[in-house]
């Protein structure tokens, strides 16, 4: 829309899934850079844990930025904003921490995320996937919502066993360790690993050949 | 008065609808730009929710600046403050977001609002709007206002049943699904994009001719 | 008193009208200019919509700095204190907000104020007057405390219904819609706006003719 | 004490009659210079408005720096303390504003102030005095610590003639409308005033002769 | 994983013993080095206690940085985040305090840290360890780990009676006075001491011979 | 231990005595010094009366560092870090004032503190000592302790009547009106004066001749 590819427009918005006052619910999340200084800014009626969980997404991304071709450097003139719509409901929890981290790597990559995923599960600053609650409710509003793939923690495969046939016929369920596995499929084409030398601070020869269009625009 | 005009009356000053203590009222808004570096003051007893509010308005439009005309580099020397009179009334909710961002970018702009127009709306970080609560009573104070034209979320356009004959006869009640659908008829003329070149930081050629009146003042 | 003249010795010092604790009072704002940056404190007990007034009074002499005079630049070199006596007393409401601009203006370009004046009012962020409650309260207050002269809220006209006879005999009641009215008659003499040319950051000539007279001491 | 002569030892230092948990009550007020940017600490479990009336104080002082012989300029080079011990006991009230300025233009100027004074009195951005309560109370603690000579408001002369003949036997009363005339009798010689051109940053001559003995050393 | 050795993986990782909410529990404490100027940033819902337990740690490694072979100029191009997941458990206490500082110590020379040892212990300003409390408990949870070697305070031998004897013989526990104990055996190599001459603000020869291996990288 | 004479280990530790939950206890205080700006963080659950009090011994030896052999250009490249273990355990009240002063100049001069001394008071900005409460109680505290020496403040002799005999024989307690009398004798040298030219920022010839052993190491 307003001259937007349809890709464009899904650069740093996510579908996570998360607990609020009315049970299992997406939540759409949004990521913008702003010109800045590397401040971070989460709004959207977010508790203290889910900010914190917005602050862990951030440093892990900001510690592996060149695993992910995005310049270091790009931290001292942007601020970023993640904001949770709807705004007038409270939300908390760590659940959405890995799709922070998947808008945040979408928004300074500028590689569109698919629409068709969701997303649930705490993360750590070495971006492990860590154990959520509620993980049938959270599938059950993914199936509502349309979406065809969920990606869930590894240690939440467990809880598999309870999920109604119908929900794991209509998803196709991918449990997950790290979130660079999540990365490596939810964005339309994998982020590649730029080479980068503190001293000189210019960017050197990239690990891929597809140089061109991984390029954020 | 004092020496402007009408229209000058109305740059940055726009009517939008929202819940109160005291039910759906008209809230005006206004915006003013002052020499600074890109802080923003919101003020008039708001609450969490619509501070968080401008704060999502603000990012929208620093984010697409050159889309609306507005030079990148003018949020560095100016800060912004949004005020919400009449000061001693709470306020709250996010359904004025894109009244926020309507009078933001028309402060930046310098392209006066039109007077007979309300709206109400969530925005996102990426301008779209999302529904509110309370249309009915939001569209009578709106009409009880002498307003003329109503920009309502296209998910509210399911509440338009419950609306009394009377108020869809006195009020032309646009369903608009993107904020930028509201400034191409909000303001008295649409904002026009600018390129933009980070490196010389010099405004380039303007994708419209008539560079003249869009310009600030 | 101790070397100043009567006339310095209102220079941002200026009668309020409000409401506190113990109903309408009269209340003395007091405004010092100080070496600084542009920040603005606010003190006396104030609650947080008396904090906000001073905010918006603030925005609205800055944003128009040069009408009356004042170099933009001035904000860039000085720190404004505007305080409340008396300490212990808590203070709140919008409607010390024409008061504060007053005092403001009056500071900063040393243009003192009338000594029988008190004025009421909220001020919005364009220097909207808007309308207060309590007037008669007020009203007597002033009287009370020997002033002769008092701005009200043009909205409160309709309340002068109800306001005892020998109060409207013994107060001159001048209703306005914006603070400018204000400022051309309770300060000694009007404020006289400069231009103003922002490359340059050299004040151009005056549009009046008495330049000395007005300049700040 | 510890090479220290006794004048020394009182720059800085002076006793405040207060209210506090325990009745009228001696505060003995303190103030170091430190070096800094001018920022102003205030400790010694201070309420909201004590803490308040530490900021009208030095805004006064600031505000009329040359008139005490402080180069305006000290103020970016130094940061002020403002303690008074004893650091336990809960004090609060605008009672001690004249204490605190008089602190403060002896630590900045280095003139002792005398032991044997004490005063109370709210002070404003110009250094008007208002009155205080408890004026009984406070004379009963200034005669038992042994002071001979307090400073009290003008307005609070009507209060004295309530005051037991012993007390007024026993101190000299001294009302006061501004806090210069605390200034030009506390200090053990009065401060003096310099000229001060703020574009060369250099002092030019003073009003008076004695111009060694007034320096800060 | 993804890339890492194994031994990698474990820079900046380590397992504390605290209690929770629900009892003895082994946490894990990550920390990260992000571009920055020294700041320190904690999160995973820690209480007051635990987050000054960080800032004890820091401020112990940061004056003792050179004896750690840590060049002191890193602190200023470097901001330090520790986070405690699981980030919707309440945290508390000072007994992590060894651990914080042994993933500090890791992270800032890329030492790794042993994946079969697991501490307790509050750390001072100088290194030393104090007794905690709940000892029994947590060495509980270390063995349910599979923890081999547990560091507990020298402070805390006399609770080793109390503790049953098939956690004593499946636990290796080493009381320690000193942080610099746990660090000389935790991390897979002792770090190393480089000498530090802050006027020339270049590492000079270190005490020991093997200055290749222990690089950060 | 670890290569730290045991004077060393001393230097900016010293033994408090003041008032916790559990009635009259010795405080150990520890001091380090960072590279920063002066910044003064003060940390072990401790409350705004202790904070307060760390704040006052800071600027008492920040005002008079020279004369403690003190460069005052010291404060603006390094932060001090005053912490109280244990963490948990929360501590307020302003006794400890003295004893923070002594552990500051002791880490900002290098001079170990005596092992066997303790010590109470209230500090002022000018380094007065001020009464304290629970004498017996953290007396009782300190021959628990092992202490030989205790500093009380002068007007606490009066409370030595009600000192057992017995803890009268075994401390050695010393009244001190100033905190320079507890520096002189808890220090293992006393700090010697410096000359301090604060316009070349170079310090000049000290008053005492043991210049070599004085300098911080
Ligand atoms: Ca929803
Ligand atoms: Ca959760
Ligand atoms: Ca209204
Ligand atoms: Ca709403
Ligand atoms: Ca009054
Ligand atoms: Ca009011
Ligand atoms: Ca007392
Ligand atoms: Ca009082
Ligand atoms: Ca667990
Ligand atoms: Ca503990
Ligand atoms: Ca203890
Ligand atoms: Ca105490």
């Amino acid at each position: 829309r307003h001259g937007e590819t349809e890709a464009e427009d899904l650069v740093g918005m996510v579908s996570g899934l998360a607990w609020t006052e009315v049970g299992g619910e997406i939540l759409t999340i949004e990521s913008v850079l702003l010109p800045g200084k590397g401040q971070v800014k989460a709004t959207g009626k977010l508790g203290e844990v889910m900010q914190e969980s917005v602050s862990a997404a951030v440093s892990y991304v900001r510690s592996r930025a060149q695993s992910f071709g995005i310049k270091p450097t790009v931290f001292e003139k942007r601020d970023i904003h993640v904001h949770v719509p709807e705004g007038a409901t409270p939300k908390d929890g760590p659940s959405a921490g890995v799709a922070m981290a998947t808008s945040i790597v979408s928004v300074m990559t500028g590689i569109p995320i698919r629409r068709d995923v969701a997303m649930t599960g705490e993360i750590t600053l070495r971006g492990r996937v860590l154990e959520i609650g509620g993980l049938k409710e959270k599938l059950l509003a993914a199936m509502r919502a349309g979406i065809t793939t969920v990606f869930i923690p590894k240690d939440n495969e467990k809880d598999l066993a309870e999920i109604p046939a119908n929900v794991k016929d209509a998803l196709k369920i991918i449990p997950v360790a790290h979130v660079d596995q999540v990365l490596a499929s939810a964005l339309v084409r994998p982020p590649e690993a730029i080479e980068w030398d503190e001293e000189d601070d210019v960017p050197a020869t990239r690990h891929g050949d597809n140089l061109t269009n991984q390029l954020p625009h």
